[in-house]
């Protein structure tokens, strides 16, 4: 954790265990990612959603070579990626202590273009099955083609921090005995029922689609671990 | 929408219509929030997850006035505010054919500080309502001192733009005989039970907490349009 990370508001919601960092950034599945584009005047923050992997200390992003925003961050511009979970709204008995129970990683840093082939593969196959666990057994090699068309960062996890509320209602004792209900309303992440393409391979689905899971199983009425079968 | 919120990559992404940038606003619950923080060489990219609210044409942001990202912000520096739905993973019979459909708005501009204490009542109120819509009819009025000691920024909705992915599976015509399931994981907000705060009032969960929900009904088990009962 640097000075640049260290959250000064709150101090209360910091995490500082990089098991719990990485446990986040592994339940997660889209990072918003920032940078600054434009110069001197005419500077401004950007803000893109993006699929994101972690592998062991680092963090990959990647897309088209013609993106902008994978462009500048791999000439070295400082990039701010975020990803946040949200676990429950947190209803008060005044409006000003309604809140959210979250976690939230956010990494800073600059990140760095994988050029050697393999390294790029292996971070292209990190990608799919960081997203669904046990995929990239199951489909194809990448062409050459497509590895040469795809850009792929790495940033490393050294500068990041982590946030969370995950307690219950915190109310002002003057407002306990207000006539209002107060509490948590849980959130997870919902799955609905795959829908295969048309022309999908056999009847069955397999395992890593039928058990795709991600968080609390209690929320989306899916087993928190289950039995993968293929 | 301008030069800045112009998409640059994948134009077949963009959305023009305003009503269907209102429509993620206000089914998003947590906004990424970009600034840049530090001066010159220590200028950096810094990323926020925040709870908001939409109301009309402009979206409100809030905290406590020591925040240093409220305080960036309400001296009139450029921010970037995006909001993502998740909707679907999108497993393709190659790996960078995957994808993930989602709904995002980029909201980018100046932010300027509400100090009028009624309106700055009125914000306060929509952030209650954006969450938790019909709470704040529910909930004792905000003390003198706790809308004096919060920090309300509200930024015009003028430059704003949307991305969205909402087809199926696109794959190489070759690859449409790989033995690869392929197809669709559908992803929405899962709804837990409701857990009452010890000491909360009465018995009976009323219909705004009861009946809560966002987005697609059929992903959390939700009535898309219930009943409201209180």
């Amino acid at each position: 954790m640097s000075d640049r990370t260290e959250l000064r508001r709150k101090p209360d919601r910091t995490v500082a265990d990089r098991d719990a960092i990485h446990a986040v950034l592994d339940e997660g599945l889209v990072a918003h990612v920032g940078l600054i584009a434009g110069n001197g005047d005419t500077a401004h923050p950007v803000v893109i959603p993006m699929l994101y992997a972690r592998d062991g200390n680092v963090m990959y992003l990647h897309g088209s070579p013609a993106s902008r925003l994978l462009r500048t961050a791999k000439k070295g511009a400082e990039v701010c990626v975020t990803v946040t979970l949200l676990d429950a709204l947190v209803l008060a008995r005044s409006g000003l202590n309604h809140s959210m129970n979250y976690r939230s990683v956010i990494v800073m840093g600059t990140a760095t273009e994988i050029t050697d082939r393999e390294k790029k593969v292996a971070a292209l196959n990190r990608f799919v099955d960081h997203t669904i666990p046990g995929r990239s057994a199951q489909i194809r090699a990448a062409h050459v083609a497509e590895v040469k068309a795809t850009t792929v960062l790495v940033l490393p996890l050294n500068e990041c921090s982590m946030k969370a509320r995950t307690t219950g209602v915190v109310d002002e004792p003057d407002d306990l005995d207000e006539p209002t209900w107060a509490g948590l309303i849980p959130l997870g992440l919902a799955i609905g029922e795959p829908q295969p393409d048309e022309g999908s391979a056999g009847d069955t689905v397999p395992g890593h689609v039928a058990f795709w899971s991600r968080g609390p199983g209690q929320l989306n009425g899916r087993p928190a671990d289950p039995e993968r079968t293929g």
